[in-house]
């Protein structure tokens, strides 16, 4: 694929470091620096310049690779493109090129999520956890208006590493999950709602504003950011 | 109709409490609990989805079932799945699964509307009261710019155990109706409104102000957590 | 006390309606209309005026009387002019002028708070509904971080003809509360908290966006509406 | 006294236009230009600045002149130097130059304020309009809790050529009245409420989205610019 | 036509002052109370409702009648049923039934708008004030940043009874217009602009904080509520 | 082109200075007063409007012209009528009227965007600076979170005379570019990104607060602004 | 001390689950749930209530325990009540009574603060983790302004299992460490900065839009909630 | 004065690059990297740590130094350890460490407030360029209510390189300056108004809103931010 001329400077970087397509600059020591390859924001981007990223990062040898928030036009543009080593993840709006790796973390991570809307959220933080080589529980449709609903999940709850937290309205699971486990809990508010939810807004806010210590908070529907994350947590003394 | 894979946690509630659907966990506890079955969002699930909880519900004697934010058609999905025991009100985006309790409640609620474009909200409001076993009379378009209109109604508005105040736009109509009235006031803030109307956040807003002693305030645009509440106040003593 | 000259229009409102202090207007029919004298808001007021608009009440047989978010000054100041008939009750910043109504209510309020700083809050509230005549409960310190400790107010909690529920920060108890009893609930979100709380503001959106049926809101910080209400939906039917 | 040297333009401004000095040039044009002196913002300018403003326009005989949020201390400094010409009204933090116009506009301007607690801003309004040249009627402590009060004034709200309706909390004022009148109303939000008044912006919101046309509205507590304007729309035709 | 079912109550309102079309109740009282018929806010109704109003208003008399904010399908409609006495102005959304009235004003009106993406804001508030019956005089595309066509527009700006000065972005339009006239301005924030202006808040708030005096704020877009209070103006001592 | 008849006023202005087209007066004394011509919003504005704008500048000489935020649909039309002068950038969404001026500043302007996303604001940016005679060098994807892929960039970085930084999100490039540099630094807040990142808002609000000296800041996606403003401080002391 | 009287509701609660002081629930199972004591957040509680609760813990053997936002007064009223085991680091507000225990975590955790004025907020977070047995590194003043400050450091910030990320302003500095590290970093935005800065919004916004994964946010100055949540994460897999 | 001993990592860097003072590393490089010494914030720093950066800075030849945001107190403090060379500025709460450099810029920077509270804003700008070595003129109270007084300084405006706009309020001024002279405009809005002013929001909105190409904008209040940018464009190929 020939380079984009939007891009004046040459390719001055270090091939090891950097593979300049003129619209972006694939980081190729993401792997060795951080353990896991560059993850392709698909969001702003057609799907020919994805399959470009992702071509860049297969010649380099930088898979599993994970593309977030990539719908299915774009990725029926990758498929054609990369064939079948390119997987697409409809609920979850991620496709991923090469296999997952195998579970090598602490212990389980659990994802957690409200309600029946909040899945798609759900499903993206537990395919980039699963990809990244971590164990994962799902405990779906558990929100805080039943409470003996999460507390019949008190024991997966408890054998977690790391749990994540899926809650849009009022985003009240983080703090009652935090509440019960020891491990670190990620919050993810999402845009489930109307109103005064404010397309998450509330979620996000109730989650800063968590009683519960042990709890930290991702953007909005940011499943990625907290399945990497839970990752990260899970690996923490066995790096990388 | 097959369980989603999706909740990897096999179905370790007892058997009366919850039926785990994978993508949700019908909460069969809810009409012991609290005396009315659980109400099904349906933003952010399929019609296939929402037949499936409803048919859990039936199928568990826990009629009649609400759901609230069903599109047409969502509910035509529905409608095909479940037959003539579900009814869909399309101004009022709300579906029901069996007949409406007979009224039983302390008095009339009163659904009050300030404009036209209030009554798909108010309309949300009025069936949920009655199909949970209210009467209910409605008073639409009698906004404060025209106060002989509201005036002209006192009597009606006197005779109420609850009144559903529902506005747009600046929302002074729970402030008026609430120094008219001695029994509880609901008000519910509808996005109705242009510019500075922040889609229902001004009413909002006005609404939680109200310099009116009595009134308390749901989500925007929430008509049936406003019949719902109306519902419980109005049979406060009486149980459940 | 001289009528200040800053109201130009003479007083032609029937004696038994209003009497006009040039800087307010007390409303003598409040107590006929809706079952309740009216209540001072102290904040703007000077002691004075306080005391003045209170004489006015006590003169027309208008008691109990109260005065909402009055500091220790004013209170100081009415004292003096009132006598023995006004308490003061500095944790909930409000005055009362003569005895509170023996409890006839359809049953228990109860006031659940969720920590100790949201306590004056909750304080404006019980005392409000003690007042008027109501039962109340008073369960402090059970915010959902240590969630045995509210599920071990269980039975309290399910005793009530109304909850009102206090808390700050993300306010989740409203929700978890919403789904363990029968009863309305009012939610009132305090200012307690920091940084992202905004004042109060967090709280009040999980409020609003609980998805807890059964649940409104009142303004931030405002117990005394709470309390209000509280009472109203347990007169009902019994009226006024 | 001696001109400030932070401005280092020097005067060269035709004489009759403007007075340099230095912190401040006064528009001596106003007066022909608009028919009304420069008006004086006392917030952010010190006694010794008001006063040498003040003198300006005494010596270019630009009276009666207003000073606006000018609280007491400053308000002394400027008397010492000016002398009796020069009066303080504390409530309104308003002071004045010089005698009050005569009335020579359309009608009486009736001020409406909702509570005690907005008079300090209804005051400075009534003040503004009067020195200006208009007769003023107030009515205070109408908010629309207690409608009859409202009602009561219909006559008087009838009588006016111009409204100014001054509301904090809900703000509902502006939206009653408009719809009584045929004249324009002028809204002026408070900062008077406490929790999600947002000091005064959500009257603010409820007046810019009233339902009842013909109301127009200005910044939170800007009672001189609602008194202001008010002069301006009771002397249409009569210029100036 | 028939009346909707969905207003419980019967007409009891005296014939003179409303007719209840169940969906709505048309103010007939409007046209004697306040000098000008209803209007009918056209968003959220259909084209029949919109239709049924308009047939009640002309059938007791009270045109001319004007709708806002109806967009050219619905227009469609009422054309089909009202035929050729209703005209529709699609750039100002803008519908009218009956004939404008003949000007009889202290003055013209004079409309500015800061550019041509504002016109058919401002277009709405001229097709307003000609219709209730002024004289309008048309000044578009003098925004502030090219000051020199502003002040060849100065003539014109003096001669005016009332200003309605419509812009987005920064709004500074109102600020410099206000400080060269001696007449009321009324602002109308607009829509226009992108990112940081907020869908007008930006305008909005910038009209707001006018340091001219004289000024006054309608809600974002309102170009009839502007027209309609310059016309308030307009008539001021003329009535009504 | 016929004139519009919405402007009543005829022309008064110099016919040097000002071509009123009725819906739009243009300026025809920018290029003289402030060195460049007029510049079209094409938001908001028809094809039709905006050639015919385009049309009156190239008639009185003012070219380059450049048209901001046109469509392709627009531009098209614009093509039709202009012919091959005119340009169209897709990417961009710029027009541009006549040639490139030649660079004649005082040295590169360097545009640095964050990400793939941001390069069509990038783009406006670029297009704008070269048309109005400056060298452009463009450096794209160098985001914060890869810093060496930023810092390979710095001989290019020191080379320019000023820095034009384009990113969404975070916001963080202004921040670090601004630290490393000694020139000036336009910060373009980009509305890439989603959840908290509110369409630009937290970018714009972190380049706001750059701890680095030397930033300024423009409105979100404005591309055009930076890249005007970039080419005013590359010609400092040059004029114009 | 007396139990406080607020609370109606006698000690149902197991003896070893809760000290239930009347103002306040000592969770006395949080220890063994948890692995930490309960946290007493000082804010709204007097220092007689904080030594109350504290003396509880103390006889219930959960020490070492933490007093967060305690001033220095109420710090002193608690020292006189418990002795030397309570000490006060008036930086961080923060309370401590008892040892910290011995470091057993998976490595250092490295607290990097943007900013002198950021350091209070440091320190808790540093003195939280030391407490709950962390060996914690601190780089302070290496904002991103001044990059070689920040690279300079990347030795000790390549070593830390868990990076504390302290900065205000626009909060650059979570996603320069987040691009550089590949372990989890726990950011805190502070309310260091004016004007735009808004408290602690702009950084709180930027921290969670940052575009280097591995990120997530706690509230506002909550330096006590980033060092224990980097407790819990140096701690995974070695429980507790 | 001993180094805190809160930084725990020792003195890496280079002699040359940063002093390590523990609370603070003084980038030495600064001077060398971008022209300018590092300049001290003020705020959140105690004279004692302001003072000893300023030794730091003064022993390493890197003057003339600035503290910005420092109030009268600190900044005695600080001359009592620095003497005469520390000079203090209490209107523009700035101090100054050494002689400002002679002015060498390509020409004059003009500083134009619109009001009298503004200057001390305005006057933290023009010390900073003079400082900086530039030529400045103040031009002050000219806001756009009085058009006349801003027209009157058309020349001193047009002489300028750089234009520094200082306002609160509507921020007009940006505008109106950014539509009469061909040089680029730096706006700073400022924190004075009151209400929807929101501490200078409404003015910053407006600034970034601006329809004048050729503006950018800083913080609300940072008169040190656009003094040093106006430094930078005055300088522009002139370096450094």
């Amino acid at each position: 694929m020939p380079h984009s001329p939007c891009s004046d400077v040459t390719q001055r970087e270090p091939e090891s470091q950097c593979d300049n397509l003129g619209f972006a600059r694939v980081d190729l020591a993401r792997l060795r620096r951080q353990g896991v390859p560059e993850v392709v924001y698909g969001a702003g981007k057609t799907g020919e310049q994805i399959a470009a990223i992702l071509e860049s990062l297969r010649d380099h040898g930088q898979t599993p690779a994970l593309v977030t928030r990539i719908d299915s036009a774009k990725a029926a543009t990758v498929s054609a493109a990369m064939g079948n080593s390119f997987e697409y993840f409809p609920d979850a709006r991620l496709g991923r090129l090469g296999s997952p790796r195998a579970p090598d973390g602490h212990g389980p991570i659990v994802i957690a999520a409200a309600g029946t809307s909040d899945i798609h959220v759900a499903e993206e933080a537990a395919l980039t956890a699963e990809t990244l080589g971590n164990e994962v529980k799902r405990l779906y449709d558990i929100g805080v208006a039943g409470l003996h609903r999460l507390i019949a999940c008190a024991d997966d709850l408890s054998s977690a590493s790391v749990v994540v937290a899926v809650a849009g309205m009022e985003g009240a699971l983080a703090s009652v999950v935090g509440g019960l486990v020891s491990c670190p809990v990620v919050a993810v508010p999402t845009s489930v709602g109307y109103g005064a939810s404010f397309g998450g807004v509330s979620a996000l806010l109730a989650m800063l504003n968590s009683c519960a210590a042990g709890v930290s908070v991702v953007n909005i529907d940011n499943g990625f950011g907290a399945g990497f994350l839970a990752h990260r947590i899970n690996h923490t003394g066995i790096r990388k």
